[in-house]
């Protein structure tokens, strides 16, 4: 049950923003997607936007001028918030009958023009905020690539462990250190072990590394006790970002067993400012994964029809350094992936996830683990773009990297491309690195 | 740096309040525990107060009447609220001097006794919730007889893994399905595998455990990127309370290799509803747990003088069937252990949760693991306590348990006691297995 393509996502619409329908562009009429922000410099309350062209525009502001009648006018005025949560609480329908009214405004002729300047913010004067306020923030491993890839490095003996064809394999991560897009990310201390000889040590993380990971907002929550059946899952979420979970991967390796990661993630986790709606992904909608022959077919929770599983996501990650900055070298792109590479579909991470009977509640974001293919150059983090550090990445002006080193800044980015539908891109996830603190408190 | 000793203390302290002083009470003027309370049938807004003897005292109801004035007034004033986070918030200082205001409020003698109509609610006419809004819950491993129990279970050639007796292994568990002592625990669906050979099933749990647990409530929060030091960690917990960590053995068995426990887990987590303060528990200090000869300090980061890192909290499993209940025989006494057997002190897992520069928020709940010590009747879960099922607990009236049934209530309990010391008690923590769906929605 994905969402339908309806006349809102028509290549030829158009929209009276200036710039919103430039070739190329991330936010045309057809995207629309979601997030908070606030004009830089007026200190006042955060609110929640639609981007379009580069402008963000005023959604309640629309509806207080009136601009925006009917069933999606709750809606709208529900975007008087510092976050998407109540907005998201409202259900798919709310959310489709929004972006209907919003189309309206914000088209040819629409009748927000004449608003024009209370209801657009230049991109550039605004803040962008973390869109949700995450109570809780789940963590998956859905790319068979991605967990082959780091199983063989961490247990060579062992690669891919034989439940990862059966359960889409997640565990809990941290909200509170969810921070927006462009909060710089402190190396952190941590105990590491050179070798299975030597006791452990505490001090900054020399080995840090980003992941490439696509972020589930959830719309509609379930109730505790309720699953999700796979087949209605789509309609418990309101739309996608971009999720960089920050690994720390020499901590990871000392302390993920038995209980999985800890402190080698939970310093910091960058989200992306825009939430691009279920709604808005509806002409990119791909087959589920073909699994190989010879993998067991999902148990029946899980089992949902291929044909519109996937989505057809193009997910980059490009590095630029303290040094090529100086030089005014462009960023690097590091690897280009494809979100159709996952094993596991956003509907059946969220049928599992409720299976037990967990509730979800609107805000909260699931990540899908890092999205890795299986070209070298679509590996989604260094530990696997690097083999662990072994085949360093050589970067215009001679450096070389097997992981971050200090300055270092990521940047994600994502976009659907399809024949005869207008592109639409998700923003940037941008993070850069900040020394770890010199001395630690004691 | 533990909280200090003084005139709150005083045994020979009594209350006006009816009952408080009976002897083996769990609420006499010394302890003041504090929770979110309702008067049943009102429908109002739930409010904080503390227990004293059989009653509960609306603390923001004493400040409206003005009998609590100076540096206490405003953390009275901060209980008019549905969780303790607000009061948790404003810090150790805050909340010592509102413990001193209620002491003088609620002696003999105290200005308390004219209000007592509009301070006091019969507990037995109260609902009672979950004590904070919980942002973040994590949950530790400290106990290392649990460790090496479940380790030579699950990794028979591998028990105690290396990095146990250096790191404080946790991990982040679910905040949404924290519920109140007294909720309905459904048996949860999941996926399990029989043997090795044979494919997964999914259906309801088998295997249904409760783990006695100690939750660590955060009071003051750290910034993100700031770690709390060891020696100040303690004046981040506002206190303590009970928490049943419901797993799914089964469900976990299958799950939990590489990322940790995830739906075994998830479905529930019952906490008490009184939360003991770090100052209530001052008497009641013991020395660090002493590490075997050989074991390895503590890295310097998790170094503390011994003398006090300990509480001497004695924890209790209570269990009764529905035939026990049934023929009204009384809930039998499954094991009894103590805090002092964990392996890391409560100022070393906020330290370690922190060193990484974590933040941690008003109202987290960091839980210890599971409380178990050397002796077999001090193993805290079925899955020791009945080695795995093997050693089936043979019941009063003759059922036998290997793992929990339907409609089985465990009730967990804890004190301390000292002498010389008026006794303090931790209330219940109370949970009944109510049994899974019949079938799983599709």
């Amino acid at each position: 049950m994905t969402a339908p393509v309806d006349h809102t996502h028509d290549s030829a619409l158009r929209s009276w923003v200036p710039g919103a329908d430039a070739p190329g562009g991330e936010f045309p009429i057809q995207n629309l997607p979601f997030g908070v922000f606030r004009r830089r410099g007026t200190g006042g309350a955060p609110r929640v936007g639609v981007a379009i062209g580069d402008r963000v525009c005023d959604v309640a502001a629309a509806a207080e001028r009136g601009l925006i009648a009917g069933d999606a006018r709750a809606a709208a005025e529900a975007c008087a918030s510092d976050s998407l949560n109540a907005l998201m609480g409202m259900g798919p329908e709310a959310a489709r009958a929004l972006r209907h009214a919003l189309v309206e405004l914000l088209r040819e002729g629409g009748s927000g023009e004449r608003h024009a300047d209370r209801l657009l913010a230049p991109m550039a004067d605004v803040e962008l905020f973390v869109p949700s306020r995450v109570g809780g923030y789940t963590d998956f491993y859905a790319s068979i690539y991605h967990a082959t890839n780091v199983g063989s490095m961490f247990r060579p003996d062992n690669p891919l462990l034989p439940n990862y064809k059966y359960v889409p394999i997640g565990y809990h991560g941290r909200a509170s250190s969810i921070v927006a897009s462009g909060t710089e990310v402190r190396r952190p201390w941590g105990q590491t072990r050179n070798s299975p000889d030597a006791p452990p040590q505490f001090g900054p993380s020399r080995r840090l590394d980003y992941e490439l990971e696509v972020g589930l907002y959830v719309g509609a929550g379930n109730a505790l006790g309720e699953p999700v059946p796979v087949s209605s899952a789509e309609s418990h979420l309101f739309g996608l970002g971009l999720v960089n979970d920050w690994s720390a991967r020499d901590v990871q390796t000392w302390e993920y067993q038995p209980l999985g990661p800890f402190l080698a993630k939970n310093f910091a986790t960058t989200v992306s400012p825009w939430v691009v709606t279920m709604d808005a992904l509806a002409p990119f909608r791909a087959p589920a994964f073909a699994r190989p022959t010879g993998d067991p077919a999902p148990l029946a929770y899980l089992a949902q029809p291929a044909e519109a599983a996937g989505v057809d996501l193009t997910l980059e990650v490009w590095l630029s350094t303290a040094a090529m900055r100086a030089n005014g070298t462009a960023p690097m792109l590091v690897s280009r992936g494809s979100f159709t590479h996952m094993y596991w579909s956003v509907a059946q991470l969220v049928a599992h996830h409720t299976s037990n009977g967990c509730n979800l509640q609107p805000g909260d974001l699931l990540a899908s683990g890092t999205v890795s293919g299986p070209d070298k150059e679509s590996r989604g983090c260094l530990l696997e773009r690097t083999w662990k550090g072994t085949e360093p990445l050589t970067l215009p002006g001679g450096e070389t990297r097997a992981f971050l080193e200090d300055g270092d800044e990521v940047v994600l980015r994502g976009y659907c491309e399809r024949a005869g539908r207008a592109r639409i891109g998700f923003g940037e996830c941008r993070g850069r690195i900040a020394p770890a603190a010199a001395t630690f408190p004691g």
